[in-house]
């Protein structure tokens, strides 16, 4: 059973090769997405090859809507886009896939029902396909070399889906099991550290010892030291002081 | 020869099947990238699938920088993040694929040079390739599907790539070769609908006719009419008052 979020439906538009449509349900799925509606399709349905490609997003197309018309697969929308790399001649609104995933996303939460149109592989979206939809995607390819196929396009929709209508964070720290280590613990380590060196001559000549002790100490705080790391580190001063010691004998 | 455009270089890591290679490039090439690296690829270089699969970029497969190991291939960069879908027991930062491409380009608009690294096709990156990357990039898949393929994740980093390095408008009007029609063309045309529409009685009963006819001068100017649309509107009207002529003759 399809999930219960609310999402746009992605409607390929006659697609024509099978294997096409299952790259294009495996990236909606890999990005959550699981409404898909299919106009037309050139080699009948159920396609066998469609089924193949789709392996783990096989659901999307037993569920998939099929439609003989855009009109018939756009009817229930009150908000459409139609995904095309060329320039038209008709006045539409132009959006990147990030704007046109971000206004879907307000617009399905006020309550719409929205959709996104694909074209068939070769030739794209007719102008009788686009007219009827409230604007064009366009991603913004290099102008010398635009030949994104259909699942790639699909691809990048769906990802802008996905950051548009879930929180991720930009930026995060994977810290494997363990934790950043506190302000007393690096203070500690630094101390540690900067004992050991003083020992062991490190801070020659003695005008210059307070500025390498700040350089040290502020090189400890400056990392993101785990707490496993002052751990490791506190063990390395120890060893290589044991093995000094040892030396000595 | 590559483009002049200060960019990344992508890195594929031992690499397996000679058509990803060639998928990777076109991916790139879509979005301007033109530097690819490649570490070890497991079937020799040059690789004729990889040729076969890259028609448009095949540029790219010419002028790839061959490595036999990782350090080899990023040691002339300070920044480089390493793309994988899976956690690892690595203490590292988590970038999402628009942070970190955002954060390239600072990186490289300071002079840096910066690459981003892509995994064999199962079994992606080694920890002992991802030690010595500054960061992580993980694409925010659907954690229930996540299946992307190695040219799927090079298009995504390339498309943020371009987003992060090219000024886009998020959203624009094409106009294919109209204006927008000027505010006295629109006053215009809404007092011709408006003459027409009193003459043939449209605003009855009397005390609804001045609120009706401040809803028709609204959607007027609310609609973004082009001077064509304008003029096509005219005629319209042009053309049903010579139909209602005509008729009572």
């Amino acid at each position: 059973m399809a999930t219960g979020t609310p999402q746009p439906a992605f409607v390929l538009v006659r697609p024509q090769m099978g294997e096409n449509i299952g790259a294009a349900a495996r990236a909606m799925w890999n990005f959550g997405l699981d409404r898909m509606r299919i106009v037309d399709p050139r080699d009948g349905w159920p396609n066998s090859k469609a089924v193949a490609m789709s392996s783990g997003a096989g659901r999307l197309l037993d569920e998939a809507q099929l439609s003989e018309d855009v009109p018939g697969a756009i009817g229930d929308c009150s908000f459409v886009l139609a995904t095309t790399a060329r320039p038209r001649d008709l006045t539409k609104t132009i959006w990147t896939p990030e704007a046109a995933m971000a206004e879907c996303a307000r617009r399905i939460a006020g309550g719409e029902k929205v959709a996104v149109i694909f074209g068939p592989e070769r030739a794209g979206l007719e102008n009788e396909d686009i007219a009827p939809c409230n604007g064009i995607i366009s991603v913004p390819v290099n102008p010398e070399f635009a030949s994104l196929n259909l699942a790639q396009c699909v691809l990048l929709c769906a990802y802008e889906w996905r950051r548009a209508s879930a929180e991720m964070p930009e930026v995060a720290e994977s810290l494997a099991g363990t934790e950043l280590a506190l302000q007393h613990e690096v203070d500690h380590l630094a101390r540690h550290y900067e004992d050991r060196m003083e020992e062991a001559g490190f801070f020659f000549p003695a005008h210059k010892a307070e500025s390498m002790k700040v350089n040290l100490r502020n090189m400890w705080s400056r990392l993101p030291l785990t707490r496993a790391e002052v751990q490791m580190l506190h063990g390395m001063m120890r060893q290589v002081v044991r093995w000094r010691n040892k030396k000595a004998d």
